[in-house]
């Protein structure tokens, strides 16, 4: 599962497994016998970025560790309709209550990895990096930023817990921005970066002042962005957030700064459509 | 929170913010004084409908009971750009804290409810329901079946155990669909319908026969569903199942059938934008 | 372990030996040294139908997965006194702490399956199928609702989550009974049938013109039994329910009801007895 | 809730509910509306004696913290059938939801109550007192114990961890009674008492001159518990324990001995005849 | 891990890691690739005792079950700076991301271990034996108490549960020294001692006359020890507790307690110094 | 508690309560009725930093929320022998019970302060901080990093996941110091620093040439860590680790480094001396 944390997934899956499992797969337990041997294949039915078949995997051995499973792409590869991602053999029975779960985790997380990959061939040749957000399915954190990752962006922050951002109500609660920035220092161990959001370039002089290691321009225009990422040199990084597309993201991206944060990486994109073929044993 | 079981959404809830917040929320800490009091506005940034209020209400609640929160608009509400939906106020380092996981929370459940909003309508005046699946995010289960009820449209089973849905492997595995149905009526307690999906007419006759209380039309085109449909008479119910989408459903509403299940609803809904606008106390 | 989830059984026999062990078994470990080999026989003291084996096994293998545990009689078979239930060997030191907490188990699954066959031993050659309820040990139901299957009796719904049971006061609550069935038809999803419990005939009647699935016969005497069942007819299924005893079910099977439900057999079944019987390696 | 640890009832009701209510009460859901007030009783349908109303307390509490909740009974209070046990009013649907589990836990805590309250009447007026055993309801450990305290009776070892019982098996394994006894007592420490089994007089000769503090004499003959408890004298405490039934317990306990341990209290106990008798507000 | 208790111990070591790792380790999943295999040897850097090279153990396993893992010691060994524990080899990804947190184990409890010896050797020839008290790290009772016993100690009570210790306030509480001791003795179970705490001559006496099984000699001056020691003689045990230190300790044993109590062996050893030396496979 | 994430707290102290309670307090619960009041003072017994009174607090009010506990003291607080640090009043068998906990929680993070700030004092007037390391006791990181906050140290990072520190190992794996220190920045997030370590000169100029954000001195001897200092001037910040003690901290700290980390602050603080004494309500 390349560097996901083992006992994090190990949780993720036993918790969407109970969900689903409840007491008791009641068509499976009537309608197939244990030990029932059979054959399956885990198929791409559209185009995009398979990631997450170690998850998948997670999945079937968490029901039964004797399942056989093959990685036949490797997470981050690109796929056509028809691709075998993944080929098992086991207790069909095992393999049939585990599908639903294991096919969620791979479709969401590919699904992730495929908007990603758009975006970052969409600034190819520029200096930008596509970078992702909190904004992640509620529990499910850890696959939603790997998923990026396997699509070819990178990651901001985990959580709120590694890394300073300091907002616009953090600046008025701690009265005013330097103010802001000394304290996040002072607060804050020595491996941390102080990031400070600003809207126009007022802010962005504050900032740069303040001594902010990076600067997000937020919800700005193109031309304010240019004349921003001119006055920050290299002072400081960038990152431009806010209302970015596919459409959009090129002439940001051209615009010199470092990172673009996405949102809707992780809030909206759709399920890549991926189905388990089941044959005899 | 409406029908939503307390102690589940309590859990849900809990995990995510652990998630976010993890060891603690440093910039914060860092610059907001404990007891700085503020108000704060959830709006909708754009069209859709909104649920999973009491979700957010419970989130902040979770970081800090003293929160007042009301309810400006009710689970299922349509609402447009610039409307308020709660109106909070409390110690602003608690609602900080808390935005982004209760926003997730909110934007997720208000986008699949929006979503099926819009597969409601384009069935309305059909006999046909909107319900969902099992594809659903890992953990969110409850959540996801929520907002689509929210949104207008119905439930399928709730997981593996609630529910018989007799699919080919199923029927291979019990050596006959005749056995299988027998064996699953034996096995499950007496208040749970049996459903057969069937891929053909054939199938359909042999659902029929074998006593099914539902059966499933997987992927047929709209003629044989028709057909489906007419051969089944009142001898069981109809679900449609498997590459729907807003173009398609009406026509498939139109056939006559009883229930049409769409993924899209919790696999692919884009999040409602939505943001926390803070203000002073 | 036949159809128990294995998930939920792990769950339940690490609680129990957490409650049995805590931070030690101070006797074994002060006077067994690890390593110790030993054999050891379950073997039943009184005559009954043994159950809950695979749930000993697991018990066994949780505090050390290297016992080997040979099962002599499969769940379901009826026993005497002496007959061997199942063969272990292995670490003395692990046998001996987990004896008691697999016994407990075994005893009390076995206790419900003893008592269920008798009761469907009552009801021999009748159409009535012997079923369980929801008074059942706490924390313990998937364990006591298997057991009444291994005696031969069915289930009735696992919980409050897959089934729908119409009582006086949901009636009441939601203004009548057509009113009650409605809304429930209307909030579950469509595999789940509904049940509506009556008292007298006239409320049977109402529960017909309802359309109930299943119509539970509460409390009723012998002859309004047969009277309800035959104003039922082929309509609804019908559910006996309400001190029912080894000595009255037969009579009440011969009215010709579907289902008679019995809460002794998971609150009330006395533990079948079994020991454990060591000897050297 | 008397001596019962509040920590451990809250986890153990906790899990009930969760077993019981799953993703949600569906027949509740729909059909009461949320705020409807009710009031209720619980009522005695059987003769003996009640306890385990704390735990039903807190099981409507968990439901919802804001149901009233009166107690009519103490426990350990003989009741008749028709004595009122408790008195609630709140939401209705909280009260549906949460009744059956409320009466589990009391009608089990009642019933060994009540059995036990037998056992300690039938020795009455001897110096025996009547003690539980290990043969608890698994991960119900603390009620099962607490009802025996309720019912008059006392308690053996919580579990393996407080305090030192040494069979043969331990004994054999330490080679010798005296190196078990002299081990155990090395490895405990020093409140902790240490009992020796005893099948026969030599064996207890052997625990004497080991210097056991309690020698429990098991499945004896009557003629055979008056020597030992002869030879033992005031030299240790005597237990007597194995097959020990309402008819023979009076016989045992007039030879003398300290404790009379009976697994039946735990293992066997009919539930006590409970029901939530439900009116309007 | 001697008698340490599995599960127990495996629980402390995965909240120890999920501390530690967190979302990941992200400068091992950055640098060491996947499959690199390594030497390493835990190292004494100090002398003491070493004690918890299970835990350790378990710690790397729990990361990475296919670590080889060999001890060159045993619990409650004497090692000098330079001494081997134990030799590794495995992934070196795992090893890395596994090494902090078993350190901290293992430096932990051999810093108790290594403290309890020098208590004991302190007190060698006389009759008291060195135990500990209940202020253990909190989490970490198992750890510490077993730490203890490695380096030659025995422990108290492990915790609030499985001994009576009779204080001041109790006393006061229950309404006299006799009330206190007769109302534990009735509630307790047969196989659990009674400590009482004494501060003075009278009320060792009272203790006496109450029937206490052990006098706790609190913060009392060396002659006033020996003449509690006298005036109990055989009629109780004694433990001596309150400010012992390494100095005073001798004294102390020499007065003919049975056991002297410190609460620094667990709250205040400072840790063993002990490092993982990493080499190449 | 300041910026402690209540959430942790509140587990970690469920956790040790737990710990110590067990299946109940069997002292308290015999002697003490329920409803007995009582007022008690948390006392500093010896000189020193107090701090985790809110650790405490919580501790009491797991127990029982009705206990009022106010602060006399606030964290970081220097106390002398007889300060009191709090005044409880309330149910004195809660009391009773909670105490040893909350005193555990209190006696160790403040002696962890207590030692800090000796640190914290010794190099008053240079311009090094004093940080703590990853040597905490497992499973209470939070409150022994809060621990080192309040007696006027700074952190480290909170574990492997929040800051990058690539040691021998990780540069060996990933083929030299450049390509380790590349590796990382390309996975972490941005806001994310690096640190490397360095054991001689040649070293810190690798680290320089690789554009580490930090460069940590580990066991250098001053000279050698004054001649690091002045190369490396400011194109980095500056760490020195390894076997700091209060008689040499002073020295390295005058050679201008900008941080200290000292392991003993969290592995090996004495526990600050602090007792309950309770009286009457």
């Amino acid at each position: 599962m390349g560097d996901l944390p083992e006992a994090v997934v190990r949780e993720i899956v036993a918790r969407a497994l109970a969900e689903d499992i409840g007491p008791g797969d009641i068509t499976t337990a009537a309608t197939v016998d244990p030990g029932t041997p059979c054959r399956a294949e885990i198929v791409a039915k559209a185009e995009g970025v398979v990631a997450g078949v170690g998850v998948a995997e997670a999945t079937f051995h968490a029901v039964d560790p004797d399942i056989s499973f093959e990685y036949a792409v490797h997470d981050g590869q690109r796929v056509a309709p028809g691709t075998v991602v993944a080929r098992l053999s086991g207790d069909a029975a095992a393999i049939l209550t585990a599908e639903r779960t294991a096919l969620n985790f791979l479709q969401r997380v590919s699904g992730i990895a495929t908007l990603t990959a758009q975006y970052v061939a969409a600034v190819e040749g520029t200096p930008a990096r596509i970078i992702d957000t909190r904004k992640t399915a509620p529990g499910l954190r850890v696959l939603d930023k790997y998923a990026v990752r396997a699509g070819g962006g990178a990651n901001h922050r985990m959580g709120l817990f590694d890394g300073i951002l300091i907002k616009d109500n953090h600046i008025q609660a701690a009265g005013g921005l330097g103010e802001a920035v000394e304290r996040a220092r002072e607060a804050a161990h020595h491996l941390v970066k102080v990031e400070v959001e600003t809207q126009d370039l007022a802010q962005v002089e504050g900032a740069l002042s303040a001594g902010a290691d990076v600067i997000m321009l937020d919800n700005m225009g193109v031309e304010e962005i240019r004349r921003a990422v001119e006055l920050i040199g290299e002072r400081a990084e960038t990152e431009v957030s806010g209302g970015v597309t596919l459409e959009t993201v090129r002439e940001l991206a051209e615009c010199g700064v470092d990172y673009i944060s996405v949102g809707a990486l992780t809030h909206s994109a759709p399920a890549l459509d991926l189905s388990l073929e089941i044959g005899d044993a």
